[in-house]
């Protein structure tokens, strides 16, 4: 199948360098996964920026935020001899003891085009708190009515999970806590409630009984979460054979609940796909890719931080046009047009 | 520290042999972790049986529920040396696939003195649909007003969550679907609510970052939970080094919440220690024992289906006395007694 994305010419258009560092004796070492929306007339990013202090042969240092420290955080640091990776470069563990290589926080840009992009100098939201304390990523923004809904990765080591923040005038930020415990990640709410309840999509994962599967719940408050239902898992052989999970919200069509998600295959390539929900009972899971829609190709997709990666939890719909904005090789921002009807045709072919 | 528990003179109280088998061709391998309550003046049980065919040497053989096959069962069959244990010997994976070596269901048992239990001849609550399709497991029985909340471990090759069917009469039982998402169990429901939510602890899982801690949450209505904090966490070097987990309803008392869970150290050997939440905010943790107030100690704590262990999710408090049911060695039933004041001198000493 044919790739579905039409890709900016202007790709990446954020890059790590663009990002002035939150603090002294701190690299940007990637910038990436961001929520999108629409706000006042202008398109706006909620940018993932991963930061570590600048790397020494041999150590690995890494940072933590700690209220007791200076400046709220501590940078913790080891001899790389004495550092096991945990599935990949991004999380490794010393005596027993889990931690990423980077601290992630949320930080806003805006543009007039969808494409050049103004960068705010300081950090949006940080984490805060025992469960943030190894930062915060990839949040979703979903609008219902005039609020905004920030759905995002909290990260500790007490494990990450499902963090909820909602904000009106993306000055003020309300905060909700963790609203799905750990293991649990990629949580994307349907923007509208469907039969008197809040739905969305999340990720929980284990390695002996069950996996990084797709499941869906209803909330009546969207503070508190229950009947939940496993609705996809990985395919055997096929391009999401490693694990999968949801993206940003998803999108309302004729035909349904149009979910684009992302699959990583047993060479650890992350491509897009799609699935389909029942437009009035959205458990029920109607269609999905069976190939993707979008592949890691261009040279920026290919090689970064962590190469021969497309991702995406953020996307503004205007028509049949979803601008898609995704973190590529897990280092850099880009961006890409696809067609609603285009990508429903997929599913029946 | 002395082991606090005084132990009926009886145990075990329930054994595999007292249970006659749901079908033919199944053999009740072990009988354990009973959810506890009183109902009409009478003690019940709710007991946990674990079956499995009769093995055959060289194979493993597991039932698995399955609405399509005659008698709603499947019997899955493999040669021994193509099947992986996982963790120990009761979960093993084929083909990378996991399985549970039993089929849980569970079954109601009364008793008039809470010492000689006559136990129903067939089983009270199945599995039902997909996500109960490896059995239902460990009940934990909360009264509150008249209605009786039971919360159990439900598992499938979808991984292992909490459920939740809520019960007046024990004849006729509502169930409300998964209200925790996988990989989660060891819920244990607070029996009143506290500040106009209701409250639970439980224990997610996690093998990179996090682990097998216990976290507590809140809920409006016992359908959906949310404000998930992390209170309990395993201790290196301590009797609960390996992993940590909620059992029975807590207590009330003058100090606080008084929770009785289950440690596990390196060397798998399962004992019971106390967690203290504060009355009126049970996201504090006020004490928690140093050492365990009890261990395997009796034969029949220290040899069977899965030796050195003693495991508790259900009691009955009258006045001082906590009649204590627990799981011994994962294959038979006991009982015990504990004072709370002598609990709660424990935590100060």
């Amino acid at each position: 199948m044919p790739d579905l994305a039409v890709r900016f010419a202007q790709n990446p258009i954020i890059r790590p360098a663009d990002v002035v560092p939150s603090r002294d004796g701190m690299e940007v070492a990637c910038v990436l996964n961001p929520g999108a929306f629409r706000f006042q007339g202008r398109t706006g990013l909620l940018l993932r920026i991963a930061e570590r202090p600048v790397q020494e042969a041999g150590w690995i240092s890494t940072p933590v935020l700690d209220p007791a420290k200076p400046g709220g955080i501590d940078i913790v640091r080891f001899p790389e001899s004495e550092c096991k990776w945990i599935e990949d470069a991004r999380i490794f563990s010393h005596q027993g003891r889990g931690y990423l290589t980077t601290l992630s926080h949320l930080r806003l840009a805006w543009s007039d085009d969808g494409v050049k992009f103004g960068i705010e100098t300081k950090p949006t939201i940080m984490g805060e708190g025992p469960l943030e304390a190894f930062g915060i990523e990839d949040c979703r923004v979903t609008q219902i009515g005039d609020t905004y809904h920030l759905h995002f990765t909290v990260v500790s080591d007490a494990g990450f999970g499902v963090g909820y923040i909602s904000t009106t005038d993306w000055k003020t930020y309300q905060r909700h806590g963790v609203v799905i415990p750990p293991p649990n990640k990629d949580f994307a709410l349907f923007p509208e409630k469907i039969g008197g309840y809040y739905y969305a999509l999340h990720r929980p994962t284990h390695h002996a009984l069950g996996g990084p599967y797709i499941w869906i719940s209803r909330s009546p408050d969207l503070l508190h979460w229950g009947d939940h239902h496993c609705v996809a898992r990985p395919r055997p052989g096929a391009w999401d054979a490693q694990k999968l999970g949801g993206g940003a919200e998803p999108i309302k069509t004729e035909k349904g609940w149009l979910e684009i998600y992302h699959g990583v295959a047993k060479d650890s390539q992350y491509c897009l796909g799609l699935l389909l929900f029942d437009l009035h009972d959205p458990r029920k899971l109607l269609a999905r890719s069976e190939l993707p829609i979008m592949k890691p190709i261009e040279p920026y997709e290919l090689t970064g931080f962590f190469g021969n990666v497309v991702f995406t939890n953020g996307h503004v719909v205007d028509g049949d046009t979803i601008t898609l904005y995704y973190g590529a090789s897990d280092e850099v921002i880009c961006g890409a047009t696809l067609s609603i009807k285009q990508l429903l045709a997929s599913l029946e072919a």
